[in-house]
């Protein structure tokens, strides 16, 4: 910490630590999380960044290994284009941060719990004061202060607290900075997805047994979130991002609704869309369930997805240009008579409430990206019409010739 | 709809429905939903609002019944002083709002997919352009207009499309507003929360039974999240806000950490913090369950804090104002040489990812509240020391002369 001649608080409110058996070790090696690291500064050189605030907790997992239910409250992670990151929690949250972060003690810094939920106060205004009272305030407005103005857990207030205290700091729009970096994954990371992908299966096969007639849908909820934490041998069940979704019978014409009591009746084709995830890494899956004999219509849409995505899963591997899976797609569709309005899939791996999906890549026609290898996706096939739907998808790692599927189900509609 | 002279787009992409028995019936009477809007339009007159602009989903869902796991896309109510609400969601969302929400489908209206995760655009661009082409700018610019700045789903991004795009519109902070108005809950809502307790007390026994050495965490939480959706006879649950948390052994002092394949062992000391919910209403509970003979610093701790949280519920009652509350728990924790720094509750009601709070009243030296005849709260005593914690918990509702708790669990430290 730089000398300060600002008045001090409190340095460290956790104070010293004693050795702890239930500290986590880290998830990824030092090198791995350097890489990272270094891959975002080479893109905020690009972008005329000085520092980055970075608020997703998926990119504060990403780039710290933090990994908590805490944000919900604010916090963020100030990343210089030199010197140390700081992650700013609340109080209560920042000394327990150490158990799932490898930054060190003095990098974790919690804001006091007078900050929280009041009305003329925001943490911001707190983190801004601390940043200026370590000197981090001068050098950072060098260049353009980059921030996650999408990011689903920095709301306006928080913004314009930011604006307020550091008025010599020019703020400008990272875009999706960090979850750009994330698109490409690892060796341990496309691991962390296989193991995911096991998990995946567990869930989607208590779905397929607990989808019957007479089933109320929080049962079928219920063994699948049971499947969801229980996991497999060796693939522990991390909480997924979205619960789980069974859009059912007419219902079915909407993806996202949630469960209810609903009985399951003969004639129904219930949706189960749902994710497998192991240390924030998620795996989605979707598939059709029918209760009896299909309708005509279902069949056709079974036959014109199945086709479309077999097109979509045989044009994938790097150097392919995103909109031709788009187009793979559109043309199956055509031939089929039908068409889609909405994306076709979208990048995955790290995943917090509200979405497993990263925000960057969607798979449609106007998305300029180009696949390379370990690039991974959800292609989600999903049919909405009016007064019944059908889905089925799956989750793919992009290979130098084509693609590995996470999961090995069989893609037809499944038929009880 | 007013009349227009701007170029129009398709007026409804969904297009006319068939009668659908999978259409939910509204949770709420009519004359209970048109209170709600002028109880909100009252707070809005005296805030000097001639519009106010919802984002957060718990006011969306209060408001309008609607309900999906749709939030992770920008969504938002426009609620003018006079005249009919407007709800703008996702197109395919917007297709099937019709399914939960009480709205007529011409106040649903979807923004077109191509809006979904651009970097160069935001869907209240779209929706900014859409209420002007339905003349309700103009005399919205009248007063000003309300945001809520805090909302968790409101970004900077969404923020600026408004600033940009509505210059005539003096954008002002509503605060909480609507949160404001939940605090007081009708009997219909006590009786959801009341429903909502015997799940908790469900998913709180299969806890207890699943607590044991030798069990992984991801175990108990699979058996906690079985029993959530599980419900008991007539008490269907729904999808907690927050995932359980099991602070186990010595990361018990760090209140938010999810769970992993950590295996518990004699000796340690685990907190579980869970929610049953009925139809988004909540009902959150904590309570530590020892594996073994407690430490005499636990000990310590379930006297301390069984005096406090029965000093605290002694003192609520209506009238009563909340920094009491406070006081009643810090004499009672003084008397055992503790001291609690964060909040010891908040209201309670409905909950979406990521908090089951509702953001207004927290339960602590600063607030100025009263405390209400139907304000429900969570008092949570949760003691988080280094390298051990303990917390018990009670969902309660004011009455006018003291407190209703929504479960009946014991309150002492569960020796196993």
């Amino acid at each position: 910490m730089a000398t300060s001649y600002l008045p001090a608080e409190p340095a460290d409110p956790a104070g010293a630590r004693p050795a702890d058996p239930d500290v986590r070790p880290a998830l990824f090696s030092p090198a791995e999380y350097d890489r990272r690291l270094e891959a975002v500064r080479r893109r905020m050189a690009y972008q005329g960044l000085s520092a980055l605030v970075v608020t997703d907790p998926a990119n504060l997992f990403y780039l710290t290994g933090y990994d908590a239910w805490s944000f919900y409250t604010p916090q963020m992670l100030f990343v210089p284009l030199e010197g140390e990151m700081l992650l700013y929690l609340r109080e209560m949250d920042a000394n327990g941060a150490f158990r799932t972060s490898w930054l060190p003690q003095e990098q974790l810094i919690g804001y006091p719990e007078r900050y929280v939920h009041r009305p003329h106060l925001h943490p911001f205004d707190w983190v801004a004061f601390d940043l200026r009272r370590r000197g981090r305030i001068a050098p950072a407005a060098k260049g353009c202060v980059g921030l996650e103005m999408d990011a689903h857990f920095f709301s306006p207030k928080g913004y314009r607290a930011l604006v307020n205290a550091l008025p010599e700091w020019t703020l400008v729009d990272a875009f999706e900075l960090v979850n750009w970096v994330r698109a490409v994954k690892s060796e341990a990371e496309i691991q962390y997805l296989r193991t995911a992908g096991r998990v995946t299966a567990a869930a989607m096969q208590a779905a397929i047994d607990a989808v019957e007639p007479g089933a109320p849908q929080n049962r079928v909820a219920a063994q699948i979130a049971r499947a969801q934490a229980e996991g497999v041998d060796g693939a522990w069940g991390d909480f997924p991002a979205i619960v789980p979704m069974l859009p059912t019978g007419a219902s079915a014409d909407t993806p996202h609704l949630t469960w209810s009591d609903r009985v399951l009746q003969p004639g129904d084709a219930v949706v189960v869309e749902l994710a497998g995830a192991h240390r924030r890494y998620h795996v989605p899956l979707a598939r059709t369930v029918m209760l009896g004999p299909p309708s005509d219509e279902l069949l056709r849409l079974e036959a014109a997805v199945a086709e479309g995505l077999q097109s979509v899963l045989d044009t994938m591997a790097e150097g392919v240009p995103v909109r031709e899976l788009a187009s793979a797609w559109n043309w199956a569709l055509a031939g089929h008579g039908l068409e889609k309005h909405s994306r076709l899939g979208y990048s995955i791996g790290i995943g917090y409430p509200p979405d497993w999906g990263e925000r960057t890549i969607s798979i449609r026609s106007e998305d300029e990206s180009v696949l390379a290898e370990n690039m991974t996706f959800h292609i989600i096939c999903g049919m909405w019409m009016t007064g019944y739907g059908y889905e089925v998808s799956e989750s793919v790692r992009v290979t130098r010739t084509g693609v590995e599927t996470f999961t090995s189900f069989p893609r037809a509609l499944i038929r009880k």
